[in-house]
């Protein structure tokens, strides 16, 4: 096969080709795509990443990722550091943060608890997440794991170790997704949110 | 915003937006999915990046992209240099190259004749192709351009010029792909089927 004898391509392909989502055929469009661009932009891409390979390490204090000491919501000091907010990964923070309704801060897990998966309480960011609350004057943590069977499990957890801690935990709310149609909510869903229906004017 | 905070991360999410068919939240995806491989993996990922663009040029004979100084199709001894396949692009001949139906060598024009873009005859690899066929002792030139309006004239071109040169001059057949469904067939292909019926057994 051709793609096989211009080994460099060939080779760069299988790269694209780790990436999430990249099948064999879009790792070598891909791949044609970067030999379209200049040198000087093959060059910059090229240090993109192992510039941010290099610089970008977990933040001591949240575990949020960051380019500088520690991550830009933990140096901000207009957030309200008496209200954490516990997520699975970064991308949830990247969600929460985009909505710019949250002034709190963050404790990312890295994971949630998954007995199938071996992933057991000690595995994930925890023990730090009880350090802090113990510490730092904390009035609420918001367990804003997913509502996934995992997630409610790690919420559940949360909620155990650290009400004993005088502490407030608080789950994000579930129901109908705004804008959506009650004919395609499921079951699980409707349920919890007339489970959780509040008062009008509320 | 966050993404905008972690000033690396978004500069190499804004390098994986680059690539074709890759939206904005894909690219975070990815710059993710690079974060996660280690250290060593990075590296090898960017330097196959400068590798590939530093070494892969257009065969001086056939246009079809190489590492090496000549294509690999051009400088296996056992193709026939008297049948040439025309095709817009590289992408085409890794096509054919796919099925090994085919033995004779290639010759990629880098596009087809579209006035409307601006693209005149002069702008893709035509003369190269009349030089070739009149210096090689070409005896078919196969025109495989895609059956869309721009590919059909630029073989309607070709045939044109080389014709005159005595040379046998085809094109690739239509009709209903294998393994497909008659209901489906739209009827420009259905059309070009019936026109290039063959006797059974033939």
């Amino acid at each position: 096969m051709m793609t096989e004898s211009i080994e460099s391509l060939q080779k760069l392909a299988e790269q694209f080709g780790k990436l999430p989502g990249v099948g064999r055929k879009s790792a070598m469009r891909m791949a044609f795509a970067l030999l379209q661009l200049d040198e000087l932009d093959v060059a910059e891409f090229a240090s993109a990443m192992l510039d941010a390979k290099q610089k970008i390490h977990e933040c001591p204090i949240c575990g949020n990722l960051t380019d500088e000491e520690t991550c830009y919501v933990c140096c901000d000091e207009t957030r309200d550091r008496g209200v954490i907010c516990v997520v699975e990964d970064v991308k949830a923070v990247m969600s929460i943060e985009k909505v710019r309704e949250f002034r709190g801060v963050y404790h990312v897990l890295h994971g949630v608890i998954s007995p199938i998966n071996g992933i057991t309480p000690d595995k994930i960011r925890l023990k730090e997440l009880i350090t802090r609350v113990g510490e730092d004057g904390v009035s609420e943590v918001i367990v804003a794991t997913n509502p996934t069977p995992d997630g409610e499990v790690t919420a559940m957890y949360i909620s155990k170790y650290l009400k004993p801690l005088g502490v407030k935990v608080t789950r994000l709310a579930y129901g109908i997704p705004v804008g959506s149609d009650l004919e395609y909510a499921d079951e699980v869903t409707l349920g919890r949110a007339i489970e959780g229906r509040r008062d009008i004017n509320s």
